[in-house]
């Protein structure tokens, strides 16, 4: 009864629907958490628009509101929201009354607590439909609930109201999906037994965000532009901007547990981030190759590190917690509410280029942006009095989109005027004039072409619509999610002891929260004001307290991170100091997976490092092809050569591969070594030797009781490995015992019992050959971080 | 008696010189070309500045003018000169009458023409000096006469002039020195023949620019500040500018021999880009030091190619030549008057950094400076709203040294308040004021710290006093003039068939002078307006209109430099190509001389070729280790690898070098090399081979009636070169013959007999090893320049 009287009515419209569009069939949509606050501010409204902009599509609706709540008052809560739903300003009121009256008796509440509350729903639904004698199309269930509740919904939804086959499923799903990696596994692993992934809409409302939204499609529509210019050696940095004046009063119950990073830089700055970085798929509006170029455009981020962001916490927020959170006068909180991140990616387009996302709660201003800053490769020759509407090529090149709020209070997108003008749909986005004397980013607002939409979307109308229309690109998939889960929660752990700087708020902030990047990490500006410190922790700097002896040589030991950049510092130092000396550097570097770290951060943050005179060696190599993956050599090609400039000449794997067979002895491939390094190394004494210690006590590939290379005259020999691949070549031990430095770098709490057994055993190499380093003139020094240490 | 009368007068001073310092001795001074412009119009007034300055230095000395002019109309000339020297503003009106008094007194004209007038002018001098009983110093010669005067004068003064054992000669040489390297040698060459080194005193008046001369120090006394920063990680770009209002009118005789890169580039600019690039010696007032430093900086200028600089002629140039010089109506002229030159240093600190120098006549506004602007590495989280007397990390950071002239209109250094405090010495300079409206660069003058001279004093005088006190590292030695010309000549070469773009002068110049930087290279930012052609000039894109065959093969041809860009842009399309089709790219490189510029060329101008994925094989080698110069692999090294990224393991250079030694037939090195051709070439069959002719026909290593390589299964072998080194190893001619595609760039008159003789035989590849050369299934395309086609 009800949805024929709704036909007439559209009919009566004038909008009049051939049948074959009625034929397109009934959608079903569920609100669960019908009468919350996200409900409330933008859900129905965006259901009513869904409503009016599809009224005549030929699908007919009905909206099911749903709670815990009993019916009655849920009903009365319900429809207390529904009146006051609104229609857009250019709609006429006459149909808009209409239309809102339509939806009001489209709309129905239920209670859904138990099984049986879902199998009713089912039932009220099927029987509908066949009263009706309409086909169902699909229908969509909205979580606008808390996340513990995600899995009990979802099993029942799965087991009791899925659509008859032919008619699709939709399930629309609310962050935060996950806290890290792994709960965002297991949240993810629970959704999957009760949905196909095709079925699954998990909501960023950022992607509806009208600014944000139209990145891709501006690529796609100026690529002619920005073909050339979109890369690394045109684009001098890029900013991704959400700056709050709110703090998290009232909220800090949520707060407390995410921190900005969780709340905002993990999903939102992060997928405009994707949407700037990834390659334009050859058909933006094909959803799988958006999502598919956005997939490949996570693996080519680099990892983030602990000094990959700079974290702030306002001033008031600690005295919020106790309060809203009842906790102890004493009770500190480590929740950043501010923090700045420096991202690179490793992809040949945007090698290099800083990548900074920043967002805070009390800050001076609420505005949201992203902002591409191309390099100033232009001399103007003519002084800069000419007043040229911002045409002059030494004028900063721009390209903005301008999510929302702050001095334009628009969606809006800007491009410099000496860039280009922009190809923009017509129909959706319009040239905007501002205040002449408007100043956005450094520039007059007329140094910019400047376009906002025709019509300002609400972002949950623009996903309503978009989940309407099966777009999954402006959703989240599992694997976007887990992927930006892998990215974000190595830096989420490695921070959870970084001291936090304090902040007043507002425009008290002043330059506190200004930070800088250096060699690709970032520090703030201003040094030294009141941090807060995890009184637990200890600092960067306190590992020269801990600097002591072990086995009667110098040792040193930090948290791993800090103890990789001491030793790689110490490297650097060394060859300085060599080269200055002898005009050239031998190191010798050891494989495992302990150095990988050190040769990143030898590649990332030692441009002195001297390079031209470095000679590298191998201190022992798996017999496997240089380009093989498990090949030391590889490893080190891969993490330190292949970003650094060694001339060709001075590097010397071992060769494990002659006359295309491994390490047989008749190829003569330990004299070979040896030979070159007598030629080479003056007294085969290398300037430098990196070790490492097994938990079986080996060192470079000298394992409990070798027969070769422990003693004797061999320089370089075979030996054999208790685990795969068995064959290795290796420097012997009195070889590396003639070095001038040697430096032994233990790492990790499974090296603990190792490094306990060897503070306490004298010279015993056929036990434990790491015990036999001990250079018969050189220096030893042990690298050993706090969890080999102290277990 | 004159001289006893001025000591006299100096004692009643009461500047009282202790007899000690008397016996300092006497300096006589011979200013030739004493009436001339420039002597009138800054020599007399430094040399009497010098007088003020040095009365009681102990030194006592007599002023010699000279000229060409008769005795009596000489004096006159003369002395209507001297009476208009004025004294400083400081000076008390008293001390100056009598300073000036003397030093009229102590001057006196002569006729310097003759031998006889040489031998008169020395034997006066030493009668003067015998009469007063005076030791002598030394003498100065000031040369302010044409160059084409040097020679003869230099002659007399060597053989008539030099003063007695024990007290030394300095001759002071005004430039023009030269007009490229050639004719700077032969001048070297001739005043070597009279003069010792340390006798000469090059001007370049720059250097005694106060702002200029202060660079060194700058750098000395602030070096805590600039250690960190003053290297390619901080510095964004160098700009070194000199613009000129003025026209050339009036001494267009000059002007047309010279033009702007000659006039003010070679010299000015280049010397304070000296002053900014070289490493500091330990100690600045060594000259030695400094000036070794300087020659070492010189060594690390990248050479400079056509495409380096932007040319322009301002209007009305063409009508003054014409008119000055007396030229018919059609008359071209391709000097230019403006120039805007790319100049990179590849040394570790400044690798990247692009420095512009930039000069013209008839531009908007007269002002010089070298600025150097910082990048920009830091994020500032508060708007930019705040005032903060420029100390925010956002706003520009820059050093600008200001020569003069423009809206300061004064020397000065200054230093963003956003960088440091700088120390400068404080008896020279003090903090300065300017108009607190006045914008430099882009920014508030408040927003800098500004200094400028106490004292502002003119570059002759700072020069004359340099002269006097003996700091050789405030003139051009001659290495370092050849260090000059030997950077710039190339580019004078290469720019004589360049077009000019021509400009109206003054501020309707607007934008046309813009220029802008791509790959390293400049060009201007506005497309083509008139520019001024040499009709004779075939232009770049004219090589296309060339293309036809060549021994029944594609021929492309150009000259070299067209020739070069469009071969490398060729290879990377194939590359591109090749690893899009089969994921890796194997290019077989030949050795010689031709190749070095195409290695240089794709290594700085040819960013997005796949070096990740190319394989590099040598077609050929000397028997002489890798890292001996002589090895094509080291030149292919150094020219091309060490620039780019191609893997360690794809690199393949030929096993010349095998058991310490080279090239023995049983160390099986061609068996070695052919092995891993097949191992990893599919078919063996390069994807490109690129080779090079010999004037005897020889290709690869592969000489006239070779026994080896010419034919038979062999893929790789050994030959015999008639030249040294004689072992060679080589690609053999089946092989390349399997190649996808053969390339053959031949460059140079000396090429044209064998190119026109190719043109004509047929396949006879033992009298000719390079008939041999037609891929089975491959393509061949010949690139050959013009001077080889054409003769």
């Amino acid at each position: 009864k009800m949805l024929r009287r709704v036909l007439c009515t559209v009919l009566f419209m004038g909008a009049l629907p051939s049948l074959a569009e009625v034929s397109q069939g009934h959608i079903s949509v569920v609100l669960l958490g019908a009468t919350g606050d996200l409900a409330k501010k933008y859900l129905w409204q965006g259901l009513f628009q869904l409503y009016m902009d599809q009224v005549s599509s030929g699908h007919s609706f009905t909206f099911h509101g749903a709670a815990l709540t009993a019916l009655e008052p849920g009903q009365r809560l319900m429809f207390d929201v529904l009146k006051n739903l609104a229609c857009p300003p250019d709609e006429s009121p006459n149909r808009c009354a209409v239309l809102k009256d339509q939806f009001l008796k489209l709309s129905q509440y239920h209670q859904l607590k138990t099984a049986e509350n879902y199998t009713v729903l089912n039932r009220e639904i099927e029987t509908l439909l066949r009263q009706e004698g309409l086909k169902e199309a699909g229908r969509i269930f909205y979580f606008s609930v808390p996340p513990f509740a995600y899995t009990e919904i979802a099993r029942h939804i799965n087991s009791s109201c899925r659509p008859p086959p032919g008619a699709w499923l939709r399930v629309v799903l609310e962050k935060p999906f996950g806290h890290d990696l792994e709960s965002a596994q297991q949240l993810a692993a629970e959704l999957t037994s009760f949905f196909r992934e095709e079925e699954m809409y998990r909501v960023d409302h950022y992607l509806g965000k009208q600014a944000v939204a139209h990145i891709l499609p501006f690529r796609d529509q100026n690529r002619q532009f920005l073909d050339p210019i979109w890369n690394r050696h045109h684009v001098e940095r890029v900013e991704i901007v959400l700056k709050e004046t709110v703090d998290a009063k009232g909220r800090t119950s949520f707060y407390e547990q995410y921190g900005v990073i969780r709340d905002v830089l993990q999903n939102h700055l992060t997928e405009a981030l994707m949407f700037l970085t990834m390659e334009l798929p050859a058909n933006v509006s094909k959803a799988e190759e958006v999502l598919q170029c956005k997939l490949q455009a996570f693996q080519s981020l680099r990892g983030l590190e602990k000094n990959s962001a700079v974290l702030g916490q306002y001033q008031a927020y600690a005295s919020q917690v106790q309060e809203e959170l009842q906790k102890a006068q004493d009770y500190i909180s480590t929740t950043p509410t501010f923090a700045g991140v420096l991202i690179h990616s490793d992809s040949l387009r945007w090698e290099g280029v800083p990548f900074l996302l920043t967002s805070g709660k009390a800050l001076d201003e609420r505005v949201g942006y992203v902002r591409v800053l191309f390099k100033n490769r232009a001399y103007c020759t003519q002084s800069e009095t000419l007043r040229d509407g911002g045409h002059s090529q030494c004028k900063a090149k721009q390209i903005i989109f301008y999510i929302g709020h702050g001095a334009l209070n628009t969606p809006a997108v800007l491009v410099s005027r000496n860039l280009f003008r922009p190809v923009m749909p017509e129909g959706s986005w319009r040239e905007a004039a501002g205040p002449s004397d408007l100043h956005i980013f450094g520039q007059p607002l007329s140094d910019y072409y400047v376009y906002s939409p025709v019509k300002e979307r609400d972002a949950y109308s623009v996903l309503i619509s978009n989940i309407y229309h099966g777009r999954k690109d402006f959703f989240i998939t599992t694997e976007n999610l887990l992927a930006s889960w892998g990215f974000w929660t190595p830096l989420l752990k490695s921070i959870s002891h970084q001291p936090l700087r304090l902040y007043p708020g507002g425009t008290e902030n002043q330059h506190l929260l200004d930070f800088e990047m250096v060699s690709g990490e970032v520090a703030f500006t201003l040094a030294e004001p009141v941090e807060l410190l995890n009184p637990s922790r200890l600092m960067p700097s306190d590992y020269r307290s801990i600097q002591s002896k072990f086995r009667q040589n110098p040792l040193v030991s930090a948290w791993s991170e800090d103890l990789i950049s001491q030793l790689a510092s110490d490297i650097e130092e060394t060859a300085s100091r060599t080269v200055a000396r002898s005009g050239q550097f031998h190191l010798a570097l050891s494989g495992g997976s302990s150095p990988v770290v050190l040769f990143q951060r030898l590649a990332r943050h030692h441009y002195a490092f001297p390079w031209k005179h470095t000679h590298i060696w191998l201190v022992d190599e798996r017999c496997v092809p240089l380009t093989d993956t498990e090949s030391n050599f590889f490893s080190l090609h891969s993490h330190l050569l292949q970003s650094v400039r060694v001339p060709y000449f001075n590097v010397h794997p071992m060769p494990v591969h002659l006359n295309q067979r491994l390490c047989v002895e008749e190829d003569g491939g330990t004299e070979l070594y040896a030979k070159e390094i007598m030629a080479l190394v003056a007294n085969a004494s290398f300037d430098l030797v990196l070790l490492g210690v097994g938990v079986d006590g080996h060192t470079a590939s000298l394992f409990p009781r070798s027969e070769n290379g422990l003693e004797g005259a061999q320089a370089v020999v075979l030996t054999e490995s208790p685990v795969k691949p068995h064959q290795r070549m290796s420097l012997s031990l009195p070889l590396i015992n003639k070095a001038r430095q040697v430096f032994v770098l233990v790492l990790g709490k499974g090296k603990h019992d190792i490094t306990t057994l060897l503070s306490r055993v004298g010279r015993e190499p056929r036990k434990w050959p790491i015990s036999g380093v001990s250079p018969s003139s050189g220096q030893l020094v042990w690298y050993v971080d706090y969890e080999a240490l102290l277990g």
